[in-house]
């Protein structure tokens, strides 16, 4: 089981990523449970100058596609560049799992069309978990197909309702979709035949939730297409900020108030996995917001551990299989 | 000009509603300005204890639609309904503005039917305003038409240049279009011939504006569809509500931290005005949420005056005039 890291997406690249692994190699992670993806000796240098003798394998490459490029064009102009080779690399067999920061179309197409979906499921879904004191929950997908058909969002159910079972031990995870009011007949066609799908399905499906519930703890799997997915986390994203902003902007008097403020918005931060889960393609991929520090690398590349020791692929693939057929002969 | 008052809509109907109305005859208003529509001996009763001697005429009804009933239906079944009273009062000339609270959609239904939509627009359009110390911005549609085609929503945004003209004193308002992405090739083809039709007019058009800019005081006027425009709107309820819980979770010590708090959430209060703006229809109206209290009710009143003053409407009407004939010969 191996992850690799490319070390050049994202702002603080290769730096930061390069600190995030030191972290785990500091921490229970060995050199073999890595391969780096960027610059060898930049990437050698940094190891020797942080006193870590004994060091992952580096593929090198000094190539990489910015977070403003557009991910087709740029992947095919730049057959080098540290997201291809590094999924090249996972095709040939040589790691697992994916942490790469930065471009995240350029990340989900690579992988995608590299190494190709899990048996079954016919679309890749961006995942983003809410880990809170009181309740968890999976929003997908967030961006990665904005206009999907009704069976790729039930698939992305299927997806979260694996997830949900492995990483937020639920039994039996509480499935709804993100609708603007909750009978079935709200919303969209699509989104009036996905609620179908979901209702003869044998998933605890809880029917449409409005985006003043999320945080309610009512679902443990919220699935949406792309676009509405997208915005509802950029919404949160931006009010956050805002609200952040406007503690930044108290008083000296008010510290303690800004310390708590801040923890407070804390409860809601997605960001502890490290960044946005690619469910649904064959292999184990976190793509980390551009501007990740070590710390979200560090979380990211643990993240990747857990999926992999948990096996939810593995369990999305049974899924999957289960669903392809009649749903009265597979689960009853 | 007068205020026509639906007395029964909403949780606290009708306590609730006259407080708010005995409020404002406390304070600058007279009992000419308003037409209430609701149970008359009990609002008699309620004027005297409160010792007011000169009150508002009455039309009397005990009528009413819930929440939660389905506005079409429930308008049909009910002709003597207190929504329906008091668009028909209007209608006959005895009341210009309208506040209801309560059910959203049959105020949307009762008014667009009773009423007609101003000269030159196609369909009406849920406006929320946040008005903040930095900056403010009015969000429409908020969800009057979750499938809106693209000429709609160039007009909710030429709808909303006008409003922020008069409410915001902006002179060149600035307007976006809430997408998933800056570019003009984002989104769904609707939200593309939509960009296209802005950057095509005279309006002061900035662009797609994605939802972590909500707040960042990019945009006078955000244009979205209606089902966008009411997921954003719930998801910034649902996260402040969330936020709020874990505030009021705080220990008694931390009573100050609590207080501050609330306070910067209420920066991003958009209930300052009473209620969702109606834009589009043949009147001024005010459609509160179901738990609005006096001082909702009053802020209602006190906004349903300022736009008939400022005349929202007949800068809505000149503007819709000049952008139905071609644009050159019109603006230039």
């Amino acid at each position: 089981m191996r992850i690799a890291v490319d070390l050049l997406g994202g702002d603080h690249a290769p730096g930061e990523i390069l600190l995030g692994v030191a972290d785990a190699l500091r921490a229970d992670f060995s050199p073999e449970d890595f391969l780096l993806i960027g610059p060898k000796e930049i990437t050698e240098s940094f190891f020797k100058e942080q006193g870590i003798p004994d060091i992952p394998e580096i593929i090198h490459t000094d190539v990489f596609i910015a977070g403003d490029e557009k991910p087709i064009v740029a992947l095919r102009a730049k057959p080098k560049a540290s997201i291809s080779l590094a999924v090249k690399a996972m095709k040939d067999g040589k790691a697992q799992g994916l942490v790469a920061m930065g471009n995240t179309g350029a990340a989900v197409a690579a992988s995608t069309m590299g190494l190709g979906m899990l048996k079954g499921i016919r679309r890749p879904a961006i995942a983003v978990t809410f880990r809170m004191a009181e309740n968890s929950f999976i929003l997908l997908d967030a961006g990665a197909n904005p206009t999907p058909k009704p069976l790729h969002l039930f698939q992305y159910g299927l997806m979260g309702e694996s997830f949900a079972r492995d990483i937020f031990d639920q039994d039996r995870p509480r499935v709804a979709l993100l609708n603007i009011g909750s009978e079935a007949s709200k919303g969209s066609p699509l989104l009036q035949e996905t609620h179908q799908l979901f209702s003869d399905s044998d998933f605890n499906f809880v029917g449409n939730i409005e985006g003043n519930h999320l945080f309610s703890g009512e679902a443990d799997v919220i699935v949406a297409d792309g676009f509405s997915g997208n915005l509802a986390l950029k919404v949160i994203e931006g009010f956050a900020e805002f609200l952040g902003q406007a503690a930044r902007n108290l008083s000296d008097d008010d510290k303690n108030l800004r310390a708590s403020f801040r923890s407070l918005l804390g409860a809601a931060d997605y960001s502890e996995v490290g960044g946005a889960i690619l469910l649904g393609v064959n292999a184990t991929v976190i793509i980390g917001h551009g501007r990740s520090r070590a710390n979200a690398v560090l979380s990211a590349i643990r993240f990747v551990r857990e999926e992999l020791q948990k096996g939810v692929n593995q369990h999305i693939l049974q899924s999957a299989a289960a669903y392809s057929e009649p749903a009265q002969s597979s689960h009853d």
